[in-house]
């Protein structure tokens, strides 16, 4: 199944069922109101909301045409949000950028932060961020809408618990990023809003593309126009099921916390970065200095997830242009 | 205003005002049916809300006796939940007990971390964890649940969107805090699900115990009833406006979002701690090794803030007990 939020500026939105094609959607209404909703209810719900999906796909029901800018993220706001740093290549080389200590265990615990998760954006909505000089940086992911998970679930049991498959950017400012870290107290003010890619799809719509607990689709991002990488998220260092458990080892989740894999990074240098960060220190690397600066006002980054060689993303596209955000008045 | 929230299994329980002597309480019902609703809706609905804490503690409503042991905590789930180390004292003493690296800018800039706010404890609860072994400590500590902040709020302006200030548990698990600091991402593990006295206030209910953005109560802490610290909270090195202000520093927060001081702590040993770290790092300082452990499981922990030498405080009691969390089914 697939799932989008239409924005109507609720703090949940309303919920949309989208065709496989992402051409057509239904409100799913009297179903479920929400996406959120949808999630927490999923039992009583799922078989009716695959009935009208279904109908849907068979032209059996009275559509409208599927517009992603209409769109706010399908969870405009979820229970928890915890991002992974699951791709080593991607850890190793940031530990390297922000000149950082090494990190404790990095190849045998998952690296994971708590986001905030009151406020995500649309595919579509504009990034507004208060200053060029915090370094705006995107950084291209995977990640997982969950059931409710207990407490000391295992990384089998866990993976069990997904429930929908998200594409996503954690809006990163690097300025503050190293100094942050160099608290203890983790990323606050270096996470902005995260925005999220319109539709969420049940693992099922994966196809090949979900497999051991990871989504092999390479993410094409884009900024400016310009290709930027193309990693596949197949190289995980740890699968969803590692990281969920990671973050239920000392708590419960409630349904429709989101899991991300963090930014997705491959080794191979033909792939790209998908954020700017890694790229500079692959030219810190390669030329004793980065070349790269980091975004400014009115720059676009684009991502879309897809099967390679093969046409749409599952996910629809993310979209969007960074913004000075408004002083309070 | 006093406010609690009556535990009915639902994500956001049901709202009860309570008298200024909370001794008893009408429910809320049509006018705000939680106090996520009606902290979002506070300019329509403050009103209203006043003229029946009024008639109640006028003896003029048809009233019930207050029970917080039927108490949710204040917020059940709200939408961030970012927790400063705002006492100083405090934090010097933990940097020597973790034994990590100097803090950066511990002086001038305030350290917080994002903390998980999806499943909030109430305050007899019991604190359901899986293992004596991950240094089961706690800590008390003052909050406030904050209006629509916008992002760049200046740290005056901060504190005029203060609705209601809480009073609360940070439950720590210690084993996992040092390792986790190193990674830089920052506190999970060692963060289990947050407890909550019965009773929000309004700021004006703490009379002078409300100034500078800080509350000058003592907060009480007894660890199987027996005395454990008093310090006082007015020894905040940052305000709630300087808190406020850091956590919007680039994202917004929306209403129903709580900030929190971190361990209150004194300069004068006298004031005792309020937290269990606290006080081994001081006999690491006196006789070179800690004394205390951490929690057991059936232990348990009570934390009251009152006026110095005056009677009941105005958030309640929090009275919990340790136990061994089920493994998952």
């Amino acid at each position: 199944m697939k799932f989008a939020t239409l924005q109507d500026h609720t703090l949940d939105g309303r919920l949309l069922i989208v065709s496989r094609d992402l051409t057509c959607c239904v409100e799913a209404g009297v179903l479920a109101p929400t996406l959120l909703y949808a999630v927490q209810h999923w039992e009583e719900l799922e078989a009716g909301l695959r009935r009208c999906y279904d109908a849907l796909n068979a032209g059996q029901l009275a559509s409208q045409p599927f517009d992603p800018r209409r769109c706010a993220a399908p969870l405009p706001r979820s229970p928890q949000w915890c991002d992974g740093s699951a791709f080593l290549n991607h850890a190793n080389l940031m530990e390297k950028a922000f000149g950082t200590a090494p990190i404790p265990d990095l190849a045998t615990i998952p690296l994971m932060y708590q986001g905030a998760s009151d406020d995500f954006l649309g595919p579509h909505d504009d990034v507004p961020l208060p200053s060029e000089a915090d370094g705006i940086d995107f950084e291209g992911e995977f990640g997982v809408i969950v059931a409710n998970v207990p407490m000391g679930v295992d990384a089998d049991r866990a993976l069990d618990c997904v429930r929908l498959v998200v594409q996503l950017n954690d809006w990163s400012l690097r300025a503050m990023g190293p100094r942050e870290m160099r608290t203890g107290f983790g990323f606050l003010q270096a996470k902005p809003s995260t925005s999220f890619a319109p539709v969420a799809v049940t693992p099922d719509e994966l196809g090949s593309g979900w497999s051991d607990g990871r989504v092999h689709l390479q993410l094409e991002v884009t900024w400016n126009e310009a290709p930027f990488g193309q990693p596949n998220g197949g190289e995980m260092s740890f699968g969803f099921g590692d990281l969920i458990a990671h973050a239920a080892r000392t708590r419960r989740l409630r349904a429709g916390a989101i899991i991300g894999t963090g930014t997705v990074s491959n080794a191979s240098r033909a792939a790209g970065s998908a954020c700017i960060a890694e790229r500079r220190v692959i030219e810190v690397i390669d030329h004793g200095a980065p070349r790269t600066g980091f975004m400014r006002f009115g720059d676009r980054v684009r991502m879309e997830a897809r099967w390679p060689g093969a046409g749409a993303g599952p996910f629809g596209i993310i979209e969007q242009t960074v913004v000075c955000a408004q002083a309070p008045a």
